[in-house]
Order: C-alpha cells, then structure tokens, then sequence
C-alpha cells in the first residue's frame, strides 16, 4: 500500500504540473490575444512554457534524491506466483515507452522520473480528438468542392516533399561525412527519407490556430486545412512504410520495397475504411432510431464510436490517426445530418474541448522534451539543411502542383495564394509523434531533435510573420464567413442544375446520403426492384413519416455552421437551396471549378 | 517494438470491449425507458451487461491460450542498465492495482489477463466527475434550505449506520464462529465496523437516476440525494480513519483510536478545504478576468481547476473524492455566477457526458468483476446477516433522526418520506470502490462479495420497487419544478427580511459572495477601512463597471437551472427577486424551516 500510494502521489504531482502549465498558457496566450497581440497562439505559447519547465527540471534538479526509490516494476496480467521469472534488463520497452530510456548507456540523472509524461496516453487520449476535431470541423462544403485540389496536394505533394527533404538530407549527410562530422554509416539514404516523411507532416492545429485568429481568404483557408489535415495521413503511412523498408539493408532490395509500397497503400486504403465504417455504423444508428430525443445520448454515441475507429485500427494494425481522421470528415458529412440541433453543438463543444485541452498538453510536452530529453544530437549542418530543405521541398510542391491544378480549376490559385501556401507549412504534433516513436539509433535522435527545433521555428518564426505577409500578398483578411457562403451559394445557383456531374456526386448524392441520412432521394427509388426489402430497412415508414419534417430544416443549418465556434447552429439562416447547391459543386470532382468568375470577376486574384 | 505493439493492441481490443459494452448498455436501456419500462436505468442496465460480459469471459475461456505470453513488465522511470536487481515476488502490486492479484495461491487461469480494467484509471478518472456532477447539479436552494437536515443524515447517519452495522455484522459472524462455518480470528469487529463504513455510502448515481425518471417530491428529492452525496464523504473519510486503526490488534486501543478520529476529522477538514480552495481560485480567475468572452476557455479553466482539487487532494494525502465533492458543491454555489450563459451550460454538458460515461463504465467494472473475481468468498450467513442490517441500520438512523428534525423544522418530514428514506438506500460506485481497495484477507474478500451482491440487489431489486411505493405512499410525483419553485419563492417573501438570519447567511451572503462574485454588496462597505486595500483588489472599478449590468442578470438565471437536462439556462424566467429569498432562506441554517406552512397549508404531508 505504502509505495503504491507515494507512487500513486507523485503521479498526481505530475499531472497537477501538466494542468499548471495548462493553465498558465491559457491565462496568458488569451491575455495576449486581449491586447490585440496575434503573433503567439495557444500552441506557442504551450510549447514556450514546456520549455520553461524543462529549464526548471533541468537546472534545478529538484527531487534527485528520491528518484531511485520508485523504480518498482509490476507485470500486469500475471496473476500469480510464476515458476520461472527470466529478468530481461534490454533496452527495449513495453509497458510505456519513455523517451531517452532506450538508451542504455545513459547515466540515470534527476530528470529520469520526471520523464514519465508518458506518450502513450499524449498520443492515445490526446492526439485523435485534436485530429478528429480538425476533420470534423473543416468546412465541408468549401472542402468538397476543392477536394480534388486538396488532395493532390496531400497526396502527390507529400510524396514530393519527402522524397525532395529526403535528397537534399542526404546530400547534407554526405557532405558531413566529407568534412568529417559523420562516420559513413551513420545516416542511411532510408534514414534521410523517413526525416523526409516526418517533416512532410504540416500540423492542422497551429495552421487553424494562424488561419482563424487571421481570418484569411476562405479558399486559401480551405486549401492550406484540408491540405495539412490530409497529408498528416500520407505522412503518418508513409512514415510506417519506411520504416517497412527497413533502413539497416544497404543495397536497394527491390522485393522490401514493392512491399513498403503495398503497405503504404493497404494502410491507407484499410485505416480509410476502417474510418469510414464506423461513420456508417454511426450514421445508420442516429438514423433509424430515436437517439435524437437526447443531446445526452448522441453525443455520448458519436464519443464512443469516433474513438472506437481509432482503437480498431490501432488493434487491427492499420492507423489510428488516419482511421479517426477519415472518421471526423465523414461523421461531419454524414452523421451530423442526422443528429439534433443541441446534440450537434454538444459534440462539436465536446471535442472542441478535448482538442483545445489536448493541443496544450502534446505542445508543452514538446518543449519539455526539447529541453530535458537527454539523448539530443544537435548537428549544425544537418538542422540547416533541414531548415532549407523544408522551404525547398514546400516550394516544390506547392508551385509545379498549383500550375498543374490551375489548368483544371475555373477559379485559379493565384500566385499569392501559393506564395502563403508555401510559406505556412508549419510542423507540430505529428511530426513530433512520428519523431518520437523510434530513438534508438543515433540518426533517429538527430531526426527528432531537428524536428522539435523545426516545429518550435516554423510555430513561432513563420506564425508571428504570417499576420505581415497577409498584409503583403494583399490577401483579404477579416471576411464574415456568413456572407461569403451566401455569396458563394448565390453564384453557383447560376450555373444550372445538370454541368458536370461525377462519380463522387453520384455515389454521395444518389447512394450514402439517401442511405445514412434522411436526406436526398428515397431509397426505394434508386434502388433496382430486387433490392426492395433492402431498401425499406434503410427508410423505415414509421419513422420516416415525422422525419421528413427534420429533414427539410435541416437543409437550412448547413455543416458550414460547424466552423464557428461561439454560437450555436442558427436554423434561421436564409439558406434554403444550399444543400442542393452543394451537391452541384461535388459534381466538378474537386477541382475548385465551383465559385466561377464568370458572374462577377474578383479583384482580389491576381 | 513488437511486443509493444502487441501490447498496445491488446489494449486497444480491451477499451474496444468497454466501450461496445457501454454502447449496448445506452442503447438498449434507452429503449426500454422509451416503451415506458421505468424499472430499469443505466447503472442497472451497465452492471447487468458487466455480468453478462463477466459469463462469457468466464465460461467461454477465448484466447486462454495467448494470456501466457503478454507478461512482460517494465520499470517505468528505471532509465540505465541498475548494478543490482532484486526480484520481489510478493503479493503486493504496485504501478497498476488489479482484483485478485494479491493472493498469491490462485492459479494463472484464463480470466487473468482480461482482468487488466485497470481499477485505478476507473477511479481516478471515471469517478471524480460522476461526484463533481453530482454536487454540482445539486438544487442550491433548495439544498441549502435543507443544508441541517441534510448535514445530520450525511454526518450522523452515517456515523449511527457505521456503527449500526458493525454490531449486526459482528453478531452474525460470532454466529458463524459457533456454527463452525468461520475460525475465532477470521473476522475482528474492526473489520465488522470496516465493512460498516463502507456499505454505509449510499449511491448518489442510482438515487439520482431513480429520482429524475420518477420526479418525486423536491424536497425529498433535496434530502436523499443531498444525503447520498454527502454521506460517501463521511463513508470514504471513515473508512480510512477505521484502515488507519488497523484491525490486527486484538484489544481496544485508546491511542490508535483518538488518532483515528483525530485522522477523520483532519481528512475530512482537510479534503473540504482543498476542495474550497480551488473553487476560491476557479471563481477569482473568472471573475477578475473577462474570460466569460470565451466558453471554451471558461469551461477549460473550469474542468481544470476541479480535476486539481482532486489531484492535489490525493497528491498531498487527503481524499480526493471528497475535495472533488465539496469543489462541485462550491462551484456550484459561487463559480457558476461568474461564467456566461453559454459557459455555463458547455461546463454542465461536459461534466454531464464524463460522469453519463463513468457511471457506465464503473457499473459495467463492477458487474464484470461480481462474475470474475476469483477469490470471491461467499458466506451465506454473512450475506443474510449484511441483507438485514442495511435495512435495520438505514431505519435507525432515518427515524429517530426525522424525529430529531421536526422538532426544529417548520415544514415537517412526513412519515411517507420518513418510509421512502429508509428504503432508498441503494449502494454502488463509492461503496465498490472502498471494498476494492483492499482485498488482501479472506474478510476483506467477504466484504468485497457482499457488497456487490448489495450494490446488484439494492439497484435491481430496490430500484424496481421505487416506482411501486411511491405510488403506495402517495407522494407527489410528476411535478414541475419551475412552477414548485416559483410557489417556493412567493411563500418565503411572505416571510419579512430579517428572521434568523445565521452564521452562515452572514459568511456567505457578506463575504465569500461579493468577494467571489459579482452579486452581493460591494466589498468596500463590507470591510473596515484598514482593509481598504484589500477590498479594491477584489473589485477592480475598471471592470465592475459593466460587470454591475451582467450582476443584475445573473439572479434572474437561478442555480437551478443547472438541475434540468435538455434546456440551456434561459435568462427569461421571472425571479426577479430570488437572489434575495434565495439568501433569507439559508438563515434558517437549513433546517428546512423556509417554506412555512403558514400562508398555504399543503395537503400532501401527514
């Protein structure tokens, strides 16, 4: 009892630490905002305090003394007296993962204890609501019709940067070898790739952070979130395929990497659909029962169920973040039609909260562990070419793709928009959770101490720079997303109902809508005769006779609403046509041929 | 790496199991309390499904074969390669506390890895907010109308009850010592007064679920619920003061006695004020700051600060569950003035979904571990003997008390509710926490059993009858409460403004209200003049200024708003003048003395 009570004390001295810091950085990035002062966000200003704790912990070197009489080591799930105990004192770990403790050169320090941020609950409990939160709320009107656009730019645009990071890193890493800062073997080309991957990871959540407390154009906004949302994806399966590859093999190994591609894809592919079944168990029981007479119970099946997708995954193989990810968007399609008014601003409050508390954990204990993590390699010339290699790969990408693109899209990305495009690639929390994973070789503490000084950088160097570069690129800022939707649903509405009509349309519009919402065609229509009985227990009479009233006010609070934050769903907007405005633009496939200039030309592109 | 991840997807499949369970569990008691069937509610419903869960794991034995393998334990803050490592093989745990590990003569049988529900998360993260809830929600006025009568039952019921069923217990195991069914020194009467204190808590999360499907009579609403509430403090506080007197010793100590009651009151004291002072800090922050512009931050600040009293409460060796009770209570009381309508409602909802969740996952716990434990130890006569106790211990102190009671309040507390008292006493979540703590003897396993077959009786059985002796009883039932409280009020204006005003009007409405909110008197009149200083601190002019017009709000927004689920607070309601009854009524030092009968006699009490 006596040491698992101390234990149990000091763990709630840690947390308590945690929330302190929590606090201090709410009280103080909000008083700062107060004075008009928009260079730090939440995400700085948690990471800054991190460090200061990591100063603290580190200089102070408070509690040393007591830091050897706690190591004591339980096995959960052995029940009883064991016949034969084998003590494997490796440096591997399994119950937590501690950062540092895979070393077992270390010398056992004061700061060994107070290590025990444990990652595995930051990334487990805190990480899928911030990435879930930032997938549910991304406009998904604006989001469909630039889908096409936001996708390249996740997909093809991730695989470039990682691959340009992954050159010049390993040009950098040749040169050191040359001027003799490097032994020959120390970073493999696999390695200087899988740095690429992990820097190719933009963070949602600084980059919402910047755009909201900027309010910038909302095309640019939807581009630059929707890109950083999804390559965070592309990053984190392409991280996971690289490390397939298996760096230690020194020639290239055809077989290993047809195999790291196929596992790239099947991650993908599998943790997408692992996502998107749980949006449809989701959606298919707020939609057939009566689930709606409780904000309470929605949003407590919504909770569960959203985090139900990250754990299969993860208990499956597949990606959790991914699968949560491709979850949130899909839940904000699909789900949210079906839940009521109350029972939607709950759950978006929910995870607002969760996400809002779980960004200020993950940042500041990235500053803690830049500080306190004890096997840092700092390589000057490596973090240099680290830092000119991101803006490099950043403008490779988004140039030659923004060229490619505009060739499709009626409504262009103009050249400002690419040179902010370019410019805010801000790294975070999942680069820092892909860093952190794996420390056990020399060149992988190189990658996570280049990336946590990257992310710190990009957070408070391009974010404080960001508010006069709007003001440069002349990009209109401080617009009221209200009176630009209805804009937005006004010129579409002249472009009649039946131009380009694609395959995402159809299967949205014609089968997952009537199917998982109460909205669109009934089913009984669309579907061959044979599938009748299928069709009516998706459309039960009973209910449907009374939800068809649900139905049409639905249309007039669009998910757009989502996106604000202060005020609950309004059903008195005047947005009558707007949900079937919106099915015209997801005809376009994406490409961001939706809000033509042909009804009246903006100034604003140049 | 592949063990961990094994690891890390074995936990993953284990909270998918919970939450597959806690997603049946809402679903299907929803659908009962939709066709009207009252009888059974979620605590019920989840602990009936923990069973059901507990059978299969039980009788179906999956993947027995695997449990071997997964043993592997690491050292959490043990950071290099120690000189000497001493493998202690003994009973006791102590980075996770799991049921039934402690007895080191069982067999590894197939149950044993599914028993990793990790008891501490459950109560140190599930637990907390289902108390904080439940003292938050608490109907202000009308608790501390009844704060006396409320106060006696929590505090010397609990006290006559402990006591009371100590002696039973103690009886019936003397008995079994002379029927040869238990040896001489198996159970000592501290564990008898032991097994007392800790069936002696009664539910506040049943109680309230009953209440609220049966909307009885508010005032008898006030008393069990505020009774149930407080009652675990002294439940929890007791049952460390009667661990701390250790029952080994054989004779009657007087030394280890007064140091336990001294350790009571210290706990108790203490807890309470840990639990104050974060509610002191939460509603200066508030206040002193315009926070109120942002909900999220508010409610952040909020969740923050009450989940520290806990912390700190349990960091600094006091009770955390009490300290997070008497936070709520406080918050309740004073915070909730300083926050916005809308931070306000976010704050509710948010407690409101972790404590819905909690609950259900700690009734499923404990329903799960009443079919798995394996060292449960079934004593018959020891279980007839706890059957019978609870329900004589819960007559002799609800009856003379009552007696008690009447002769100081002005409003009686009839015989019907005296009866229905007596039978409301439903065990669960605090009760099963204390008996799960310690199962190291076989009489602590005893108490262990015989309290879950309380818990499962006293919610299925007694739960059921509720509705049933209500009727029998002829209480009110289906009453409005906006309409009752509005008669509560109109009454007590009858009453003049100066009668017995007491200790705690006078605490309350001169200091801690002006000093933490922005209602009551200004603080300069209230201090002397040397205080002069002081009293500015706590009333900035630069922001009292427009706060006097949110003041002025406020009292039309009662507290007891906080009590109805669906609506968000509405500030239309006409109470203009409640704020000011509200603290006329708390100078009857809660006795209950506010709504007299004098100007309507109501026909409902005998």
């Amino acid at each position: 009892m006596g040491t698992g009570t101390l234990r149990q004390e000091n763990a709630a001295l840690l947390v308590l630490a945690a929330i302190s810091l929590a606090l201090i950085t709410i009280l103080s990035v909000w008083k700062l905002k107060r004075f008009k002062y928009r260079l730090v966000n939440e995400t700085g200003g948690a990471m800054f305090y991190g460090i200061l704790l990591g100063v603290a912990v580190k200089y102070l070197r408070f509690d040393g003394a007591s830091s050897m009489e706690n190591h004591v080591c339980t096995c959960p799930g052995l029940n009883s007296t064991p016949h034969l105990v084998m003590v494997n004192i490796s440096s591997e770990a399994h119950c937590y993962r501690h950062v540092g403790k895979m070393n077992p050169k270390s010398s056992l320090d004061s700061t060994s204890h107070m290590e025990t941020f444990d990652l595995d609950v930051l990334f487990n409990v805190f990480l899928p609501p911030i990435i879930f939160y930032g997938a549910y709320t991304l406009d998904q009107r604006r989001f469909i019709a630039n889908l096409g656009s936001v996708l390249t730019f996740a997909f093809f645009g991730t695989l470039i940067s990682c691959f340009c990071i992954g050159v010049c890193i390993y040009g950098v890493t040749r040169l050191m070898v040359l001027l003799g800062q490097a032994a020959d073997g120390d970073y493999s080309f696999v390695d200087c790739l899988l740095f690429g991957a992990i820097t190719s990871a933009t963070d949602p959540v600084s980059i919402l952070g910047l755009l909201s407390d900027l309010r910038v154009d909302l095309d640019l906004h939807t581009l630059l979130f929707g890109e950083s949302v999804l390559n965070d994806a592309v990053a984190i399966v392409l991280t996971r395929a690289i490390t397939t590859y298996d760096g230690a093999r020194p020639a290239f190994d055809p077989s290993a990497f047809l195999y790291s591609i196929g596992s790239f894809l099947g991650i993908l592919l599998g943790s997408f659909c692992m996502g998107f079944i749980f949006t449809v168990i989701t959606a298919l029981l707020t939609k057939l029962t009566r689930l709606r007479e409780s904000p309470l119970l929605e949003t407590s099946v919504v909770l569960l169920l959203s985090w139900s997708s990250f754990l299969s995954a993860k208990a499956s193989g597949l990606s959790g973040i991914v699968a949560v990810l491709f979850c949130g968007l899909s839940q904000a399609r699909y789900t949210v039609l079906n839940l009521s008014a109350e029972g939607r601003s709950r759950t978006k409050q929910l995870f607002e909260v969760f996400s809002f508390l779980g960004e200020i954990f993950i940042y500041s204990c990235m500053g803690y562990i830049l500080l306190t993590f004890p096997h840092h390699v700092f390589k000057a010339l490596f973090i240099s070419g680290a830092f000119l290699s991101i803006f490099i790969s950043r403008a490779c990408h988004i140039y030659p793709l923004s060229l490619l693109l505009n060739l499709g899209r009626t409504k262009k990305i103009s050249c400002s928009f690419q040179h902010f495009m370019a410019f805010a690639g801000l790294r975070g929390a999942v680069a820092f959770s892909l860093a952190v994973r794996d420390t056990t070789t020399e060149a992988k503490q190189t990658i996570l101490t280049t990336t946590l000084l990257l992310a710190g950088f990009t957070i408070w160097v391009l974010g404080a720079a960001a508010d006069p570069l709007l003001h440069s690129l002349d990009i209109r800022m401080g617009e009221d997303s209200e009176e630009d939707s209805k804009d937005f649903s006004s010129e579409v509405a002249m472009r009649g109902p039946d131009t380009a009509r694609g395959l995402w349309h159809n299967l949205d519009h014609k089968y997952l809508k009537p199917m998982l919402t109460h909205c669109g065609p009934p089913l009984t229509e669309l579907f061959p005769r044979w599938c009748g009985a299928f069709a009516r227990i998706f459309s039960p009479s009973q209910i449907q006779e009374d939800e068809e009233e649900f139905c049409e006010i639905e249309p007039h609070t669009p998910p757009l609403n989502l996106d604000k934050t202060e005020h609950p769903p309004t059903p008195d907007d005047d947005h009558s046509g707007s949900e079937h405005q919106d099915d015209l633009l997801e005809g376009d496939l994406g490409l961001g041929t939706g809000p033509v200039n042909t009804t009246e030309p903006s100034v604003d592109f140049v």
